[in-house]
């Protein structure tokens, strides 16, 4: 990943609301899938306040790869790799910041507010993985307080799969599930609409080539499996999670909604932001062979943000309250790489379009709590809001809201854009 | 699900082949879709042993259906529910025993042999169940002997999903995976080849008509959610497995691959097999009220069958050894519908083309036990093949049959298929 003149901070565009906008200046330019005004769904890069119609301007753009550009989907595009996708960006850059090409773009500029956010790919497998430390401890004790964590976690990035089918995009209303719960004293589970909804603040990932089934992606190979990343929202149903996860892991806890935000960043615009990664602690293992090495900075520099409204904070215009804000290499255990290198080393095959989570991003700060579970210590000890209402967990018509800036010295800071969802009960 | 003129046990076909057949006499009529000879995949239907090229008598089938029958996935089809599934089987039953239309059918005949099967949908999401009440006894027993079934399990049917991408049609050579795997006496782990693959004995369930976001299929209304039923070989590498598993369940240890055979048995084929379903003993709980009612018959009166062969039989011409036997009907403690109802209740949704595994079917007799893991004890108690040569789990060179026949008195027997697979290291 080089930083190039796409990254120059000196750049800006002719969309006046690109310059300073917190996710989408002229040096992000992800990638998306919308629709507006009765027109198809079609691929889109947003700029300041506006998405770019990208098979409207597919002239302008040249390139052999604006046939996978113009489809309902990325998969195709993201298949391609780096080199489509570099491409696409400089001239992007180019004919975003040039204002000799305005005439030639800006009537294929689509108001955000006018357009409606699909998911950009149509995801063959969700995977979700646990690399988060911090949460794994924070969760850990809440079961077993001497114990915290299992004894594989700091050798295996430990991961698991999702439901496909019931990923949305931002949005998409949070309908409480029903299910089974059963209380410590009760002799019998009860069945009835979750008492206990979770969110959970993560990062997705957006798999670009993948690989053939019995083929490992190498980790000095795995940075060029990704093409992008986004913010996820894994809604957890606590209560139900507790009765069911016993001994095959979380089932309808989860896969009743996972959320996902519309833009995938790509890793040339994460290019400055990256970082060293995690610092393991003196004493802990080194990774076995096949998940060492890989690129030189594999940590993400994402500052990640959780905050909620509630009706009442609406109804009395205050603005969301942030529940926690946290640095994402300082909580990954295992880097992006490291989960491609593990998820492929047996020979499963990932697809251009699938989606990792990375599991919930928990900082070692008491501020950097990524879940309700955390934050109210499995419920005990309830959050106070602003407007003087408490929280546990998630009520309805609460709504929950995931960000997340990159920042550099000397570079322009990007966002991966917004992760709502709002519990409808 | 009626018995009608289609399941008459005096019907037979023009097709010699099909009279007798173990497992495609003119009552069953499954759905596949094959290619031949550099021709695309399309719909079948084997017929003894032959296949039916579905598109190739379209106008010889009627139908406002046939244009989801050209397709080179059943997905479009199986969303029709049962309806045209209904209509293509009596047309299908008439066409083939009827010797009048022999000259507009046989033509259109594809000789098995000369077919290369593939999956007979899109998988959009893999779902595995552990519904086989004596395998969780079994497995259980090897961690806890006190107190082998945890306490959820007689409440909550368990399923985790699996990886869709790695699903393959019977006959997919089985590379043994890599993983890290950790003796019980050692301090860390190792990564390499796993030293204790297994298969799992499973049936699965095709999902026809499923059901929007948010929106549970009650369990009267879940027989209509399901088009057929194949075998599902769940390879699962179980030293990779006790290491990975806490606490989030199975990944890499089954991810590597699942075989299916390539026949979508239908419900209606199926009519007259179906039994009462699995009798919960004295004193277990009653299903809790959503789980609790459906057809009359949910049991699947399926006789399953693990046979295995050795590179040492087969060049002796030793025929495969039966490892067990067992009805699906007597290892099922949730039935299908329940599956289906509890997989759904949370909002989660399911979609045509979705495949859902039961789980290791094993009975409570000795001779059938669906996996070596018991069939060993745990590696333990080695298995002593006709040829002499011992197992405790699956070596290179062995392969792995499964096959399933209902038969019912009054009703010519039908199967499933096989689903196999060569551990080829």
């Amino acid at each position: 990943m080089r930083i190039d003149e796409t990254h120059d901070p000196a750049r800006t565009s002719w969309v006046e609301s690109a310059n300073g906008h917190a996710d989408f200046p002229v040096q992000n330019l992800p990638l998306c899938i919308f629709a507006s005004e009765g027109r198809e769904r079609r691929a889109g890069v947003p700029i300041g306040d506006f998405l770019v119609d990208l098979p409207a301007i597919a002239d302008t753009l040249g390139g052999a790869w604006v046939d996978e550009l113009a489809q309902p989907v990325l998969n195709a595009f993201l298949a391609l790799g780096s080199g489509p996708r570099v491409a696409l960006r400089k001239r992007l850059s180019e004919l975003l910041s040039d204002e000799a090409y305005r005439d030639a773009v800006e009537g294929c500029l689509i108001g955000q507010s006018e357009a409606t956010m699909h998911l950009p790919t149509l995801i063959g497998d969700y995977t979700d993985f646990y690399v988060g430390i911090h949460h794994a401890i924070n969760v850990g004790k809440q079961f077993r307080p001497d114990n915290p964590l299992l004894p594989n976690y700091k050798y295996v990035p430990i991961g698991y799969h999702g439901r496909a089918s019931s990923v949305r995009v931002s949005g998409q209303p949070v309908v409480r599930p029903n299910g089974q719960r059963k209380a410590p004293e009760a002799e019998a589970p009860e069945y009835g609409p979750s008492r206990r909804l979770d969110y959970e603040l993560e990062l997705g990932v957006w798999i670009g080539p993948g690989n053939a089934l019995g083929d490992p992606i190498p980790i000095d190979q795995a940075e060029s499996a990704v093409a992008g990343y986004c913010l996820l929202n894994d809604w957890s149903a606590r209560d139900l999670q507790a009765w069911e996860y016993q001994p095959l892991g979380p089932f309808l806890a989860k896969n009743f909604l996972t959320s996902v935000s519309p833009f995938v960043v790509t890793p040339e615009a994460m290019a400055p932001f990256m970082t060293e990664g995690f610092r393991r602690p003196e004493g802990d293992p080194e990774p076995l062979p096949y998940l060492a090495g890989g690129s030189e900075k594999p940590g993400l520099g994402l500052t990640v943000r959780a905050l909620l409204t509630t009706r009442q904070m609406r109804d009395a215009g205050m603005p969301p309250h942030q529940l926690s804000q946290g640095l994402a290499a300082d909580a990954m255990y295992w880097s992006v790489e490291q989960i491609v290198a593990h998820h492929s080393c047996n020979g499963c095959n990932l697809q251009a379009g699938d989606l990792i989570g990375t599991g919930t991003l928990s900082t070692a700060s008491p501020d950097g709590l990524g879940s309700l579970l955390e934050i109210s210590k499995g419920g005990k000890q309830p959050l106070t809001l602003p407007s003087g209402e408490t929280r546990n967990f998630l009520e309805d018509g609460d709504e929950l809201i995931l960000t997340a800036q990159a920042a550099a010295q000397g570079f322009v800071s990007i966002g991966l854009g917004e992760c709502r969802g709002l519990v409808v009960g």
